[in-house]
């Protein structure tokens, strides 16, 4: 199932509120502390290079552009920086030929704060281009100058927030900073001859990787200061403001998510990491406190049977409230154990939280509810009646990417007999 | 399904026979040429470090040890150099705490020609252990030096024939040769206090892969000459034939497959290939050639709705002789269309020719056979006593990784009836 078009809706903000942007040192210092007074955040804005040719892929369709679980990789990504709500802008460099595919997939996710510019023949010319669009304060454009800039690539799509404030921080301290990972292997230098010359120590070396963040007026200049030799063969935009910015570059550990997906095999893992993400928690909520309930015995089964998911239990909405903190958390498989009430308003509450989440904007959300019934108490015709109700309201939600799932479990005595609405199962 | 352990039998050996080693220089090189009078092919063993933590991998087994389609990762690397027949020994080095694991893997896979050796607390001491055991030419040792030595990793289970005879090849002409890839990322050199010192130019570096081969006494003088320091904080083998056995190494370009699992990712994109390996070929055999019978219409359809998968036809056993190289080609997906036969003699000869090759030992090969009987010609009755001799065929080769599925379409006349027995299906 190809995840829905998303309805634009109040976003979930992790670390600061939409009008925030980040100044504190590092993620947990920013929710841990209040801001300095005194001290202004800066703007941000962000630049994704997205014109490569995806050469190494082995495929005709560039990298960025390629379908994981039916959406295109760069659509993951601008959801991640999406989510980051002190990022003003995300500017685009896309080729000519790909705009207008481009246009189409903002249309369809429905991604918001994008701008588009041409990219350039080499990565540091769509870079380039993407920096001018900000620079340029023009009466009709939407974008202005921000303070801080972050360059990502489109084909890193599992950049966290944490990551993104680090270096943001520490290019406002520094001027530039940039990710960086341990080498997988040990780097060497051939000689003309096609021979090893010499290998370089491990330990003394890092790889590059993205997120990188500059002040916007160093990088700027840098580009427009540095040579055609830089612009076509340089990769390195920490060493352009190292260069032409004569400022530092700060280094910041990333985690190995950072990775660039660069062959089709990182395709293959991208797809994997991401039903593993949506699988590996599954958030029960139940309206008893009753231990001898078939639903407690149903969470010591799931956590017996499901070694690799996290399994955790709340008490339903109107009674609880850490709720909102598994939405945080990203569960996205929920089971509401229903023994108490015969209605669906429980149903219809958790529906509407994980709506007002953006949880179910890059992933479907599976929500099965479980009705366990003494069959002498309800007549079987009312509860098939209640049962039509959710199946209506679970292809009314299917719309917005959340897969309701209604189980009637209606006992006489000791037996079971189950009634199943299915409205649709995930992919995953 | 966990693919079965092999029963011994003789072994696929693409480029050269089970009594030849390599001498030409490349792959294509030993196919198409006779091995030139006088030139001594080398004796070649391989050493195989596996002491290894996998702390990268945030999983508490070792990486090696990790499942992949329910196999450990290392069963599959030691196949791959199993299927090379001029590869005479594998020692490999595993710690203490994992030799009974390793011991328990060799006899559930039937691994043939694998020693066993302990591994050191680094990876050099690991591959200088298993060349202490190459060397010791003692009476009751199975082992005998060899001419050259290959260094892999347990943790690259997709290395090709081709890559290892280059390297071995050119071992012999330099004395020392490893294989490299292009860097995927800038590497870059931190100064003291966190900052960027400077970037290496990409296009003058490369990074070192496996596999690599020496001429064994080269590398095995390396490592007794070579200081404590080398074996507890060096990783590249080259360097230290380089510095200590005074040799030039050659340098050899691999391919993307010789990547190395490093994080759990890597666990996923190598299951996403094995998968992608079993399925990308699907042979027809069939045994009319009238354009007109549904037959070739299966095979124009199989076409067009499976893009990414190669769809070759070919006769039967008893007509044609390009079955041998179909196996060889690595398909793993047999659909056999009997018109004009009805007995199943024909299926015999497949899977008895599958079950020479080496094809099931390490993933399932999954054969349909497809018979088409007019309902007037034969009666029912026998013909269901027919496709119950499959149905017992098909659980005797399910033992050898062969999964038989008989379909029977029996057709009054425009329409057809299908009578399926399937004895099991692939999980991939």
């Amino acid at each position: 199932m190809e995840p829905r078009p998303a309805a634009p809706r109040p976003r979930l903000c992790d670390s600061l509120g939409a009008d925030q942007t980040p100044s504190a040192s590092t993620l947990n210092a920013a929710r841990a502390e209040a801001r300095p007074a005194g001290r202004r955040a800066p703007a941000v804005a962000a630049v994704l290079p997205a014109g490569g040719s995806g050469e190494r892929m082995g495929v005709p369709t560039p990298k960025q552009f390629c379908p994981v679980l039916e959406r295109p990789l760069i659509s993951y990504t601008l959801q991640a920086l999406e989510r980051v709500c002190w990022i003003k802008d995300i500017v685009v460099a896309v080729t000519g030929e790909n705009m207008e595919a481009m246009k189409g997939i903002i249309q369809k996710y429905q991604h918001q704060r994008i701008s588009l510019v041409e990219a350039g023949v080499t990565r540091h010319r769509s870079i380039f281009n993407g920096l001018k669009a900000l620079a340029e304060d023009q009466p009709d454009s939407k974008l202005s100058k921000p303070e801080v800039v972050i360059i990502h690539d489109a084909v890193r799509p599992f950049v966290e927030e944490d990551v993104l404030l680090k270096v943001v921080t520490a290019a406002k301290e520094y001027g530039a900073a940039g990710a960086i990972r341990p080498l997988v292997s040990t780097v060497i230098s051939p000689s003309a001859d096609g021979c090893l010359d010499h290998s370089l120590e491990r330990a003394r070396h890092r790889a590059s990787e993205m997120p990188q963040a500059f002040l916007f007026d160093v990088i700027y200049e840098a580009y427009q200061q540095c040579s055609d030799y830089d612009l076509e063969f340089g990769t390195e935009c920490l060493q352009l403001a190292l260069k032409y910015g004569h400022i530092k570059a700060k280094l910041v550990e990333g985690s190995p998510d950072l990775w660039k997906v660069t062959y089709k095999r990182d395709l293959y893992a991208a797809e994997s990491i991401i039903k593993e993400r949506i699988s590996q928690h599954i958030c029960l909520i139940m309206d008893t406190k009753d231990e001898n309930h078939v639903g407690h015995r149903l969470e010591e089964v799931l956590k017996d049977e499901l070694n690799h998911v996290k399994v955790t239990s709340r008490l339903p909405c109107h009674t609880g409230r850490d709720l909102d903190q598994i939405v945080s958390e990203q569960c996205y498989s929920y089971v509401c154990v229903n023994v108490m009430t015969s209605d669906f308003e429980e149903i219809r509450k958790l529906v509407n939280m994980l709506e007002e989440s953006n949880l179910s904007i890059l992933y479907p959300v599976v929500v099965i509810s479980v009705y366990f019934l003494d069959y002498k108490s309800v007549p079987f015709d009312q509860k098939m009646e209640n049962l039509m109700q959710i199946r209506e309201y679970a292809k009314e939600v299917k719309k917005r990417n959340i897969l309701l799932c209604g189980l009637l479990i209606y006992y006489p005595q000791e037996q079971y007999l189950a009634v199943q609405y299915l409205e649709g199962l995930p992919h995953a």
